[in-house]
């Protein structure tokens, strides 16, 4: 194993500490974030940092860089309350990713994708792609260690294709060909190993 | 594409929602956390709601359920201000899930995963797991929208298996073999599409 201690890894090339600590956690989910501003411009960046809060309500929570520079995306949530989550396929993948580069349009003009409206929703969905939430801001906060900005949205409008719904109500990621992310820029598509049973003591989980 | 409003969503029996509502935002990182009591006694449990925070400093956040139960993770970390997180491989992954059940005793006993402790760290690390972070309690705070608790701590130690540790300082997780899970209880490996290199605008992301 190659170990690296707190004094190591602040010591390291800032390249080279960004690509390992941004690797840690391990895959991430990967959502593009769909908002618009006031004034009808749209937006579309990628996400991996948002995770799952709660079902009942159910609430997202997703972390922003510090607001010490522009940041469209979470201004205009801001500012209107309204955005998308949309997962990402192996068809786009490399569009969503190019959305992250420094446009001056609209990143669905300048990517390819296309803007789709549904249920008189503000907030621009991505077309095609498997999984699209419409949610409304409810509360952020910036963290004292970083001035990064948590944000936690409620789920408004869930769109799921069929082909990935499983009687459970569970998806099927391998069927939606969600796509995952590791590290800043390494893509990848899930390959199942098992589902298992509810976890109970004295009973080794089995395959469902 | 099945459409599902917040009013539905509320509607639907409860495992059919919570089984979606976690599927909702994609793949997620899978670690299992690992910590100890004061008094001695070792605890594991996989986590799926753990995001990258920053690089420099480096740090994690970690969301709890409502600590309305006893929340053996939660109150080791509170308590001593230690704990590793550790990659889960497809060799242990059923014992990784096994270790989520009720169990009196702790779970490396329960499930036959090995405590491994090194560089003088209080929490134990589970041995055999390709990535293992030492770390150390920061700041945690009590969402007011649903009572979870979100925790941020600050990455101490880092061990990484050197197959996948790459030149530029990402970790190549299909190397790896770092697992995902989706939903509740959905586990995969990845399966590479590319790394894309840093976007521009004006310039097509190319493979690295």
């Amino acid at each position: 194993m190659q170990y690296f201690s707190s004094e190591q890894i602040n010591a390291l090339d800032s390249g080279f500490r960004r690509n390992l600590i941004n690797s840690l956690s391990g895959y991430k989910s990967l959502n593009l974030v769909g908002t618009k501003s006031e004034s009808g411009i749209t937006n579309l960046a990628p996400f991996s940092q948002i995770i799952h809060l709660g079902a009942y309500p159910a609430f997202v929570g997703i972390l922003f860089r510090p607001h010490t520079v522009k940041r469209d995306t979470l201004e205009n949530i801001l500012e209107t309350g309204f955005f998308t989550l949309n997962h990402v396929t192996p068809e786009f993948f490399k569009e969503a990713h190019w959305a992250a580069a420094n446009w001056e349009q609209s990143e669905f003009e300048a990517t390819g994708l296309t803007e789709e409206y549904k249920k008189d929703f503000f907030a621009p969905f991505v077309k095609g792609s498997p999984v699209q939430l419409g949610c409304k801001f409810v509360e952020s906060q910036t963290l004292q260690v970083n001035q990064t900005v948590f944000l936690v949205g409620s789920i408004e409008h869930v769109f799921v294709h069929e082909k990935g719904l499983v009687e459970d109500g569970s998806l099927d990621l391998n069927e939606m060909e969600t796509v995952t992310v590791s590290g800043l820029d390494d893509y990848h598509t899930g390959k199942r190993l098992a589902r298992l049973a509810y976890p109970k003591p004295n009973k080794f989980p089995e395959l469902i």
